[in-house]
C-alpha cells in the first residue's frame, strides 16, 4: 500500500498495534503492519528488557514504543511517583471510606480479602506511577532510543519537551493521542509528527468525539501533518472506512486483547468474547480519569448508590489496580464474585471480537477485509 | 451508482435527507438523492397539504416519509395525545417545580416572560403529541400512503404492526432507525425491508454506540437486509466511509440545518454554523429521553444544581418545547439571554457544517467528494 505513512515508516500495511505485550508487538510487525509496545509501568530494567526482546524478533522491521507519558506533570502525580518517600503523603490523599468501600466488594462479592498491606500495594501501584514523574520518564524515553524504534508516542496529553527533543536528536518520529481537534493543533505546534485522533468508542483513556467526526475533522485540521484514525477499529472494512476519511493509517487496540498471544487475564478474555458493543462504559473507576472499559460489577458498584466516587488520577489507580489484580488472580480460580467484577480496558469494537486468533492472522484478516471493501465500493461506483 | 437500495427506491446516489423542510425534501431528491419528510407534530391536514407540495415539485422521483410513530404506545403518551379532555390529568403529572424552573430560566437570562396560559400551551404541546396515539398515528399513516411515497418510516422504536401492514399493502417499503445490534434484529423481525443504523454521533434521539461500531455489526445481523448508515454524517468522504462499513447508502439529517432552504431559527443556525464537534451533548432536556443537541444555557441549566430534572417524554417536551419556541423568537430579536438559552437537535458533525449552501450543493458537494474519497483509496491500493 501507498500511504504517507508507509513510506515514513517502512510499513507494508498501515496498521499500528498498540498493545503491552511484546509478543503481539513483534507479530504484527512481522505480518507487515506496525508494533507499538505500550510501556505502562514499566521500570527502565524491564524496558530495556521487552525492547532487546522485540529487537531480536522483528529482524530490523519497523516498530515503536508508547511511553505513556503526561505532557504537564501535575503535583500529585510527582508525589505518587516519586515512590517509598512520599508514600506517607500519598496514602493521606486517598479517604479511608475508599479503602473501606473496597473491602465491602469484596465481602460483598464473596472474593477472599487480598494482602491488606495498604503499604505494600500502594508503593507498588506509586512504583508503577514513576513513569509520569519528570524524573522517570526520562528515562523511559532513554532507554527507548537507545533501541531501532521507528516511532515514539505519549498517549497522555500532549509529548513533554524533552520526548520531542530528544527523538528529534535520533531521527525517530513522534506520535500522539487526540480525541479533538483543539488537541491535535496543540500537538502538531509541540512538534508531532503523526496525529493519532482517537474516537470516543476507542477503550481506555477517551474523549466523546466519535472516530467518524474527529478523523475528518482532525485531518483537515493538521494537514499536511499524517493522521492515524483510532476508536472501533478491529476490522478490516473499518480500517477502510477510517481512510476514506482522509487518515493514512489506523491504530488499533482492543483488537489484540483476544489473540493468542495477549495477556489479558482469562477471565477478562472470555466476557470480552462474550461481549456486544452495548457492553463497555466510560468510567473514572479504574484510573480516576473517564476511561472505556468492560461493563462489569466493579464499574456499576462505583456508579452506584454506596459509592465514595472516584478519586482523582493517580489517587484511583493506587486504589483501583492493586485490587483489580487481585481480582483477576481470585477469578481463575472461578471464584464468580471476582468473575462479575473482573473488567479491563477495551473499545465498542469488543462486539467485533468473537474468536481468539493469532495476532498475525488479525493482521492478514484486516488485510484481506480491507481488500474486499475496496473491492466492493469500486463495483458499487462501476454503474 | 449501484447498490441494493439504489436499484429498489430509483435513486442515483443513495444519500437520505431526513427534514422537516419540504424543500429539502425535493430539492435532495431532484439533485439525484431520496428525501425524507420528518412529519413530527403534524396534523392529517398538514402532512396532506405538505406531501402534495412535495408531488408537485419532484415530477414522479421518488421521496418518503418519517411518521415518528412509536411501536408502543405507552399510558402516558396516550393520555398526552388525547387531547383537551385529558389536560387536566396531563398537567397534572407535571409538578409545579418544572414550570416554575422554566420561569426561573427566562427571569435569569432576561427573556421576556411567554403567555403563561399553561392550559394553552399544553393544549398545543399535547395536539402534537397526538401522533403518538394509536388513532392518531393511524391518521398520518393513512395520508401517508395515499401519495406515491417509497418508503415510510418510524423513528421512535420498531414501527407499530398497522403501519408494516399498510405499507405492505401499499407497496411501499418501511424503514426504521436502530442504536443496536439487539434492535435490529427486532425490526427485522417486525416486518421492516430497511435498517437506518444510527450511531451514538446522530442528532436528536440517539443511543451511545458509534456509527464505526454500530454499522458493520447491523450489517452483519440483517443480512441481506440493507443498511443506511447514520450518525454524524454530512460529507462525501463520511459517506464513502460508511459504504466501506457495508452500508448501502445513508442517512443525514443534521447537515440540511444549515442549508438555505432550512427553516432553523436564526439564532440556532448561526450557533450550528459556529460549532465544533465538542458543542453537542446528549440531553434530556428537550423531549425527556437522551437526544443529542446544541449545548445551550438550556441544557446546561437543566443538569445544573437547581434543576428539578427532566421528566419523562412527553412531558418534558410539554414543559420545555413551548418555552424553545418563545426563545427562538425573542432570540430573533437580539436577546442576549434568549441567544444563550437557544438550541436544537444536531449531531457532532456539526463541526463539519460551516457554511451555509442550498440543498442540491450539499447533495452534489457529498457526490463530488464521494468520487474523491473512492479514487483516493484506489490510489493508496494501487501502490
Amino acid at each position: 500500500m501507498r500511504t504517507e505513512v508507509c513510506e515514513r515508516f517502512g510499513v507494508e500495511f498501515p496498521l499500528f498495534a498498540f498493545s503491552h505485550c511484546r509478543d503481539v508487538v513483534a507479530a504484527v510487525t512481522n505480518a507487515g503492519g506496525f508494533g507499538v509496545l505500550g510501556a505502562v509501568a514499566y521500570t527502565p530494567e524491564r524496558l530495556e528488557e521487552e525492547l532487546r526482546w522485540i529487537d531480536d524478533h522483528v529482524g530490523g522491521l519497523p516498530y515503536g514504543v508508547d511511553v505513556l507519558v503526561p505532557g504537564r506533570i501535575d503535583e500529585s502525580a510527582e508525589r505518587a511517583g516519586r515512590g517509598e518517600g512520599d508514600l506517607g503523603s500519598v496514602l493521606g490523599a486517598i479517604p479511608a471510606e475508599h479503602w473501606s468501600f473496597v473491602a465491602s466488594l469484596f465481602e460483598k462479592y464473596g472474593v477472599p480479602a487480598p494482602d491488606l498491606d495498604r503499604r505494600r500495594n500502594a508503593a507498588a501501584a506509586a512504583g508503577g506511577a514513576r513513569q509520569v514523574t519528570r524524573q522517570g520518564a526520562a528515562e523511559l524515553i532513554d532507554v527507548s532510543l537507545s533501541h531501532p524504534i521507528r516511532l515514539i508516542a505519549s498517549a497522555l496529553g500532549p509529548p513533554p519537551p524533552l520526548m520531542v527533543e530528544r527523538a528529534r536528536e535520533a531521527g525517530v518520529a513522534v506520535a500522539a493521542l487526540v480525541g479533538t481537534v483543539e488537541h491535535a493543533r496543540r500537538q502538531v505546534a509541540a512538534g508531532v509528527d503523526l496525529v493519532v485522533a482517537q474516537g470516543g468508542e476507542a477503550g481506555g483513556h477517551t474523549g466523546e468525539i466519535a472516530t467518524m467526526v474527529l478523523v475528518p475533522e482532525v485531518v483537515d485540521a493538521v494537514a499536511p501533518v499524517p493522521v492515524l484514525a483510532a476508536g472501533g477499529i478491529a476490522t478490516g472494512r473499518q480500517m477502510a472506512a477510517a481512510m476514506a476519511l482522509g487518515a493514512s493509517g489506523v491504530w488499533c487496540g482492543s483488537v489484540w486483547l483476544t489473540t493468542e498471544e495477549a495477556e489479558t487475564a482469562p477471565a477478562v478474555k472470555a466476557k470480552m468474547l462474550a461481549a456486544t458493543s452495548r457492553d463497555t462504559v466510560r468510567s473514572r473507576s479504574r484510573t480516576g480519569k473517564p476511561a472505556r472499559q468492560l461493563v462489569s460489577a466493579w464499574t456499576e458498584e462505583w456508579e452506584g448508590p454506596g459509592s465514595p466516587g472516584a478519586l482523582p488520577m493517580p489517587l484511583q489507580m493506587i486504589v483501583a489496580e492493586g485490587a483489580m489484580r487481585h481480582i483477576d488472580k481470585v477469578a481463575e480460580s472461578g471464584n464468580e464474585g471476582a468473575r462479575r467484577l473482573a473488567n479491563y480496558f477495551v473499545g465498542q469494537c469488543v462486539g467485533l471480537m468473537n474468536t481468539v486468533k493469532p495476532a498475525r492472522q488479525v493482521v492478514y484478516d484486516m488485510i484481506e477485509e480491507f481488500a474486499d471493501a475496496i473491492e466492493r465500493l469500486n463495483k458499487i461506483t462501476e454503474g
